[in-house]
């Protein structure tokens, strides 16, 4: 890292996240710009504080860092900042509340024990951040995904929304607003990843361990009691009842090293943006 | 830049100027401590964290920077600083909006292809910060300046106090308000600096072209449509219609400059204080 | 001092202490994360982010220091933050109003001319940040030692708090609400500690010249007229009327190099809590 890199953190929280600000210590940056309480009506100015420092072959050392722990407000200063930059651009990195390098280190988990262009997979909290970005990219990669929730139009919404982007998705929705339905989602399922709120129970022991097809369990929450029932925080490729468990710190460790990765690659050029797709193709590097 | 410098970044914006940031990493400040929302109500604790923590022949490596997009409360700030540092003091720079940098980047290029001691010159927009701030260096110089404006009264109120503080000024206000006004106000001048607010047409093409005396044009204006019709941003020492011709962006690179010397100087010593009569005694080291 | 590591700077004002972060820099630190208006209620991301970043041993690399000017504020944030660190804990120092660095200098500088665990002492303005800090170390020497206050119940409150923690403790409450009071409160003291607000006169030149027991006088207040009356803000040791002196900025030195010397023993470990015990036992290796 050049020792004239600049990040620029711009969190949408009052109080700008420690936790992104020390990961990019971790991957080398000598100078973290972080500001907190960035919306797109204030964050003009400090774009253009950006784009219109440096002449254009030194644009590649500044780079602006999206996050805070609301994803859609982030979605929406992406949009904003994007629209800011011009006629020159900086590259650009979205993570708001982890939600795009967890999910891309889902899938990426998930992808070491099944071929996913071929894998039926199951998305449990499926509307979330992390639920969408974790079906986008199992129905890019050609397999056969449901996305379960509670209620069932959101999961519907969501569906339409990738199959807009990826016509080829073979991608649909399902109710998990009862206990029975369950089953019903599980049948013929292959993954299971659980991307619910924490707290939230959403596979229950027993109906995991009588699904024959599931081969492998993800279970994304961070915060006891477990979304998926049996795996373990730390499980990390653990094989339990016949399936290969990962619980939130399991996936973690890919999740750090896939945002160091995204923030150094953010100096490479000067015109990158890295949403999902983009920090799912570096995670694909590891 | 010795590795233990401090550069305290004073901002009366909300939010920290980005741009002031950069410049200060690519002026090679290892440490920049950035505070917006800064008032001289809240300002005083600033100080003493600056001027009681170190001994007196350390206090050379703070030094402090006021900014933020209002020009006169940037003023009052470094009036309130200035008073808070008793009985030690640190080097402090004024340099809200970018005005100090930009005026004097701007006669510093207009003084390369005149002799501005015996310079007539117009400043359009003059009752504005970085147009006042053109028009006292100018004065100081010893040409005859002329300080155009809309509204005649603000730019009388600018010329007397440019002659209270430079006695020998040969300065006089005169009004912009109507297309007629123009020709008058540009009449015998060699040189017409444009310093108003952007989006402001102050000299239409057809006026500038019928000035016999006229040789060099300056337009500070940063966003299209230029101030002076027919000069372009990027212009630098561009000949035009028989004139030389700069822009904004023409005049950023020695802004720039001169933004990064003026704050490596901070650091000479701990008494400074950088408005623009010293920012552009500096500019002519350049 | 690893390039890595980090002082998470947590202030209870708005704008985060400078003072506090020159002496971050000055004792070496890389990365200072500085946030204003840190309460118990807006706490624990922050706190997450420093526990959840690196692994087990690597949190010895970052640190957490908790100030501003509120004393009470940083006790209370202390506490929140030792209740967020589960079940990852990072060192934590707390200095808020510089309360503990300056207490633990005091006590040192009168260490250096009495025996502590056999002098009798009198803390003025001892119901204060600092005098509670100032007599609870002195107790904890062992000799008998007099909290002096204008509200007697609020002296009494702190010498009970005192006892609890330290039962051998020998301390008394006394009232100085009048100038009678004085005498009597002094009497057969060999030290007197000043620690009240700025502005009070705490201790008439003629009272103290008259106690034919005092060996040494310290006067904690920075800011002229003095709390013992005749003591200079500089006297470092200095003899005046056969005692022993010192006021705020002789004892500042030391101060200043105990606070440095803290920040510094925080990446020694990952789970110090640095609060006035510890700190004065810092000290004594100075």
């Amino acid at each position: 890292m050049d020792k004239h890199s600049i990040l620029v953190q711009l969190d949408t929280d009052s109080l700008p996240s420690v936790f992104d600000r020390v990961v990019a210590v971790d991957a080398g940056m000598q100078h973290i710009f972080s500001y907190g309480g960035v919306t797109p009506e204030n964050v003009v100015p400090l774009v253009q504080g950006c784009i219109f420092t440096r002449g254009p072959g030194d644009l590649k050392r500044t780079a602006i860092f999206v996050g805070g722990s609301d994803v859609l407000a982030g979605e929406l200063l992406v949009q904003a900042i994007r629209e800011a930059m011009n006629p020159f651009t900086v590259s650009l990195m979205l993570d708001s509340n982890g939600a795009n390098t967890t999910a891309a280190a889902a899938v990426l988990a998930a992808g070491k024990h099944l071929e996913l262009s071929r894998t039926s997979s199951l998305v449990l909290g499926g509307t979330g951040p992390v639920g969408q970005r974790v079906a986008r990219l199992l129905a890019k990669h050609g397999g056969q995904v449901r996305i379960g929730s509670r209620q069932k139009e959101r999961a519907e919404a969501v569906a339409a929304a990738i199959r807009t982007d990826i016509p080829y998705a073979n991608i649909e929705a399902i109710s998990t607003a009862s206990r029975e339905d369950a089953p019903k989602a599980l049948d013929g399922r292959e993954l299971v990843v659980a991307a619910g709120a924490a707290g939230a129970l959403l596979l229950p022991a027993k109906i995991r361990q009588n699904c024959g097809t599931l081969k492998v369990a993800i279970d994304l929450n961070g915060v006891p009691p477990a979304g998926i029932e049996g795996v373990d925080l730390t499980d990390k490729a653990k094989e339990r009842d016949g399936m290969i468990c990962y619980g939130a710190l399991g996936v973690g460790g890919t999740k750090m090293k896939l945002h160091r990765l995204a923030l150094q690659s953010l100096f490479e050029r000067s015109d990158l943006v890295l949403d999902i797709e983009q920090i799912y193709a570096l995670a694909q590097k590891l």
